[in-house]
């Protein structure tokens, strides 16, 4: 924003913000001709036509009005039910169920109301972009670690004064499912440091080897993350959960009553109808997509097999921005550079959300760019 | 939140953040057998049903995923019309337009981006909840200036360093509609002192003496928030824009990519319909039950003709408080208290948002009331 034209003062809080990078994919794919796009953060499937018509019988039957505050009732009632029978979190109940406009809305809700400036937190690493912004947009101190830590690895971090601690599984940008010494070692921390604990499950199903765990299964402070925007491709419709204790959750609620309002009243019953849908022949289409590409790139990439997401993150020779660059001139190709990910700038990520010949396409030139 | 049974720290932002007046009106509601409601802040009339049809068939044609963040251009484009013919706000075009998930979330974006702590804002009071809620999160101080100020009284703030003014017309709650003096003196202290200036315009259809004027229309730097709420009874579908200078837009942007992401996609095409729909006979009704209320009332209560929006604000003997529960016990009436919108517990607000015979008994239960 330019200074010079027009004295608008920011707060200081949001200044640094950027989110030129991804905007910059946009805009590449907007100017190919017959773009390949590895870079969708988002499934290629339509919304299944069930969970539609709940939308549309919602609307005419007048649903229009504010919601409580918390959500539905009987969209709670049917979270804490997925929530004890999917997740295996035995006191999931609606006392702890809070519905938000979409998960970013939860980050949002949620550093607002337990970070204090100055106060620190780690994240599991590489990481989703959005929590190094609100981590900045509050004032934190952000530490990190990899993804593949061992449990001893969190020893350096049991005297600071931690206050969130923070990852997605399966992850993006990796699609790496975290595993239960690994969840149970980030609990032990948390209850050590009195840190908040966030689990980030909005890619929960897209679980291809059966290895995901909700670390709230064995960790009652857990505070878990549930979204309907990626499991149901309704990305645009703003609907997720948040499960914790109690009192944190009756906190979220009167900030969210001073902010969001509500989630929108008409995704809400359709999170109800989303909840009965069975999503596996989309899962196990995803999964032979994870397959093909990992089985094709492995000899040309140093790459980690994905085990959930719909990502590979792959390393590079060279710097992420170059290779973006190369691939879009090249290959018509567009992707995301690691380095909004990581510190490192040696990767970029795919996405595999795509039908078969855009996959394809994709896959063959990273085949040639690696080679050349 | 009880720090007794665990100890959940919170932000030092949100604490005293307090939704209990509102909610014990909610729950006393809901004890009464059969009650008079006139608490409630969303027309009564339901979302008319072409624009219904509108988002029935968004949704069938697979409008479910991530919008650009500043919304879908037909929107922005149709408002931008809208601006022009309707608001007489010659400037207005699609760069500079958010499309954002209802009015309190602009408040979000605003306030986040704008507000440093300690910044100096004024309000025009009494005023909406949501403003000073906001000025304490974001560690704002909060000057206030009563709504029947003269050009000159503002003359005091002159020399304060203010960073946001901010007032509604028609203002919720005491439906007054600014004049053109009084808003030309607000943006003169404006360009004077380089506070943003901030004009919440949700109601500016509930405009029953034709006597509404938006303040942009000759203040090229105001910042002017628009809400498809209240006009089109759709309050639980989250939907409003902001009109501010492109500099200003382009950050608020930003931040709403890194938090609300985007406005709910089936909500924006219905804001297309929404705008072509003809409006005037439900505000003819709401007049109607505007002058019923203030010829029925006028001689029991010292009150101010209601110029808009769907509210009167009434002054009563006593307590806010008190009057508020010797309404419930002896009449059934559900009533707000005045003193979540002014420093005085001198007033309550009263809705006339409602069938005809909710109306009549609440009037009658009032006049009753001031008798006794």
């Amino acid at each position: 924003m330019s200074q010079s034209t027009l004295d608008y003062v920011l707060a200081q809080r949001i200044q640094g913000l950027d989110s030129s990078a991804i905007r910059k994919a946009f805009e590449l794919a907007g100017s190919l001709k017959d773009p390949i796009n590895l870079s969708i953060g988002q499934p290629h499937f339509p919304c299944p036509p069930n969970i539609i018509e709940a939308g549309a019988k919602a609307l005419r039957d007048g649903k229009t009005a504010y919601t409580l505050t918390a959500g539905i009732p009987e969209l709670k009632e049917a979270l804490a039910q997925k929530y004890k029978q999917e997740n295996h979190i035995p006191y999931a109940n609606p006392e702890r169920i809070l519905i938000t406009s979409g998960i970013s809305s939860a980050f949002l809700l949620l550093f607002n109301s337990l970070l204090n400036e100055g106060d620190e937190c780690l994240v599991v690493t590489p990481h989703f972009l959005m929590y190094p912004a609100y981590i900045k947009i509050y004032g934190g101190k952000m530490h990190t670690i990899s993804e593949d830590f061992q449990p001893d690895d969190l020893n350096s971090f049991k005297d600071k004064k931690l206050k969130i601690i923070i990852f997605s599984t399966p992850s993006n940008p990796t699609g790496t499912v975290l595993n239960k010494s690994q969840l149970t070692a980030l609990a032990d921390l948390a209850e050590k440091t009195g840190a908040y604990l966030i689990s980030d499950e909005i890619y929960e199903k897209f679980d291809y080897d059966k290895s995901f765990l909700s670390v709230g299964s064995f960790y009652e402070r857990a505070i878990t993350l549930s979204g309907f925007s990626k499991t149901y491709s309704m990305t645009g419709l703003r609907l997720a959960s948040i499960l914790a204790p109690a009192p944190i959750i009756k906190t979220l609620t009167t900030l969210q009553q001073y902010t969001l309002v509500c989630a929108p009243s008409v995704t809400q019953w359709m999170g109800i109808e989303a909840l009965k849908t069975e999503m596996q022949p989309y899962i196990d289409d995803y999964r032979e997509k994870r397959d093909f590409v990992y089985e094709n790139l492995k000899d040309h990439y140093e790459l980690k097999k994905s085990g959930g997401a719909f990502y590979f993150f792959l390393k590079i020779k060279g710097k992420d921005d170059d290779f973006i660059v190369r691939a879009v001139k090249e290959k018509s190709l567009i992707l995301v550079p690691g380095y909004i990910f990581t510190d490192s700038k040696e990767y970029i990520r795919i996405s595999f959300a795509s039908e078969w010949e855009n996959l394809k396409r994709g896959v063959q030139a990273l085949k040639e760019l690696a080679a050349s």
